[in-house]
């Protein structure tokens, strides 16, 4: 079995929910599964000096108007929410949590996060609605939700996004295949072909 | 005949260069030409807060990668070139002069210069080369040379630029299908969609 493709995440990443509806049929056409990541974006921004893109000067009006057109242009159900962007380490930490814990339901919860999010403007980081998103995936709130204020959780998600930062990764949807680095939900073309034959 | 595609671009941006050898043929299915307009990324920036990609830490070191990567996967040659990025002032007035004096190398000139710089690693900067790129389209370097030392093709330059930054444009490749705005060269699969029918 080839190695997992690599995804780096923010649950508060528009491309990155718009890539994540559609790497898992990609990666399955060539026997792959992926290994999703949750880093935070804040953390990367940091580094690089950026900023979340709505915060630019004309880059920002575009943004919004590319986010739904990328998403009709997929055919991805995405409605732009308010607030945005959003704190994202309590879904995070969920997630490393699932993935130690049930990680049956790791998968399915990364996308009614970010389906609750981008297409229901249901706000994830609202603990209330975090744990309708977990019992949704048959996971139990009040566990997870404790779980996710124990240091070594906090500890776990550090470490995955203190890794992602030392291997590179600055912006989100970053997807890695064997090692090659794609940055970008418009890099899926050239995934693709790289999964057919690294050119 | 339908409105031509509007093409803003810098000299000195590799996604610039890469859509440049893509959407004539893209525009001539669908019937349509192309209206170059040469921009200036540095005033740009200077809006948006944004600096060259390879100044950025961490998505510096991806970008050229990512560059090369992308001119495999469209098939286009490309080396990335040193000094880079370079001053594309003087090329872009020698664009505005031709395209007002002879409109008919002003086409062959964009890709005679972007493919002195990106695929021959030749200096458009330096005004021998660029005197070399206007011979090999046929013009007079000489004369061409001394027009963009004029007070009125500066301000012709500077004031497609200044349009083009109240139009929004923050980045380029930016091109523009009738009112609805593309940025980058990674957008080429939205435009050919858009073309067919806005979506």
């Amino acid at each position: 079995m080839p190695a997992p493709i690599e995804f780096y995440f923010d649950f508060s990443s528009p491309y990155s929910y718009l890539a994540s509806e559609q790497i898992e049929a990609l990666a399955a056409r060539f026997g792959r599964g992926i290994d999703y990541k949750p880093i935070l974006l804040g953390a990367a921004f940091k580094i690089s000096g950026m900023k979340p893109l709505p915060e630019i000067p004309l880059k920002g009006e575009y943004s919004v108007r590319d986010f739904e057109r990328s998403a009709r242009f997929a055919g991805i159900p995405f409605v732009f929410p308010e607030p945005f962007p959003i704190a994202t380490v309590g879904a995070a930490r969920a997630y490393v949590w699932l993935a130690d814990t049930e990680p049956e339901r790791a998968g399915a919860f990364v996308h009614a996060a970010f389906r609750a999010y981008f297409a229901q403007g249901r706000n994830i980081a609202d603990t209330t609605v975090l744990g309708e998103v977990l019992r949704q995936v048959g996971s139990d709130p009040a566990q997870a939700l404790t779980a996710i204020q124990q240091q070594h959780i906090k500890d776990r998600l550090k470490s995955v996004v203190d890794a992602a930062l030392a291997r590179g990764v600055f912006g989100a949807p970053f997807i890695v295949v064997d090692g090659e680095p794609f940055w970008g939900n418009d890099r899926l073309p050239q995934i693709e072909r790289w999964l057919q034959a690294p050119f």
